[in-house]
């Protein structure tokens, strides 16, 4: 396998095998077995699990569609509830299994790991900045009141849905999902 | 040591490790290690470590004065804000290490022990209700308004406070509290 690749190959497995198991339950050759990779070609890529880590929250991140936030073309009240429905197919599709990683490794890792927590830091504001670019612009647009600054509305909708997904994982029912678009969009964002 | 005292040692040194250092992190050893007992002792008490997580959310829940929202002497509004101030208060101190447990296993163990999942399941149900509790009593007082259930503002609170640990752990700081208190005492619960 080129080298290149056999690095992309370990960075989509940690993806599914922090996902799937959890960051502790996670050793490497875990990572490198569903890499089809010999254990001993992990240290040639990187220096640690907790390097890859960072890594990996880099790839997942880049497949929750935060550019969708963004697109000026879509009303911005459509592109907020589109964003959370896909997430909450996703989990639903998934049977209730499986939380945000970003969330994931926030919750098992960050007290333990400065570049893992200041990571999970970044992704966490990158995801609030762009949800407040959608609520700034539903303010703008009169569909959103403005009592509220964006910035604090996206980062209390964020924190919201973070925790929806943990009481879903416990019920493997959607009900903390109906009480999260309830909520969002029949309260606060209108 | 008496058998019953070491029993309730091996449960308070499982809430202190599985808190600290997570579920998957936490040996067996590290558990009778805090509690001052030999290793061997540990399978006189319990089965497995997923049965005294069980014990240990349990031992851990009777720790969030749940009680204190339904204790009708005090004004229901200030129930609320009290119980939340206690877990901001605590997280703040701790220098935002550590989580909430419940969340903690809910995300780490939830998907892997059906056992621990419903002990999870259980700890949110009673604490949702406790808030729904509060709430409903702030409803009937005319401090809320009654366009949304009790119990449905009562699960989206919770999450939202899930949620906000999660920020906060990533953060190392109070924001995410911020926008917790701003959103739900100034719109949601009014």
């Amino acid at each position: 396998m080129a080298r290149a690749s056999l690095r992309e190959n370990l960075i989509d497995a940690a993806v599914e095998q922090f996902h799937a198991r959890g960051y502790s339950a996670t050793g490497v050759k875990d990572i490198t077995d569903a890499a089809g990779a010999p254990k001993g070609s992990f240290y040639n890529h990187f220096v640690s699990k907790e390097a890859l880590a960072v890594v990996a929250l880099d790839r997942y991140g880049a497949t929750r569609r935060l550019e969708a936030l963004l697109d000026r073309s879509v009303p911005p009240l459509t592109r907020l509830r589109e964003h959370f429905e896909f997430l909450r197919d996703e989990n639903i599709e998934g049977e209730f299994n499986r939380g945000c990683l970003v969330g994931d490794l926030a919750v098992e890792v960050a007290d333990h790991s400065d570049a893992v927590r200041a990571t999970v830091h970044d992704s966490f504001q990158a995801w609030s900045d762009a949800l407040a670019v959608a609520i700034r612009d539903a303010q703008q647009a009169g569909e959103v009141a403005r009592t509220l600054e964006a910035s604090t509305l996206a980062r209390f909708v964020l924190s919201a849905w973070e925790g929806a997904l943990i009481s879903a994982r416990a019920d493997r029912s959607a009900r903390s999902y109906e009480a999260f678009f309830t909520v969002v969009f029949g309260v606060l964002l209108r």
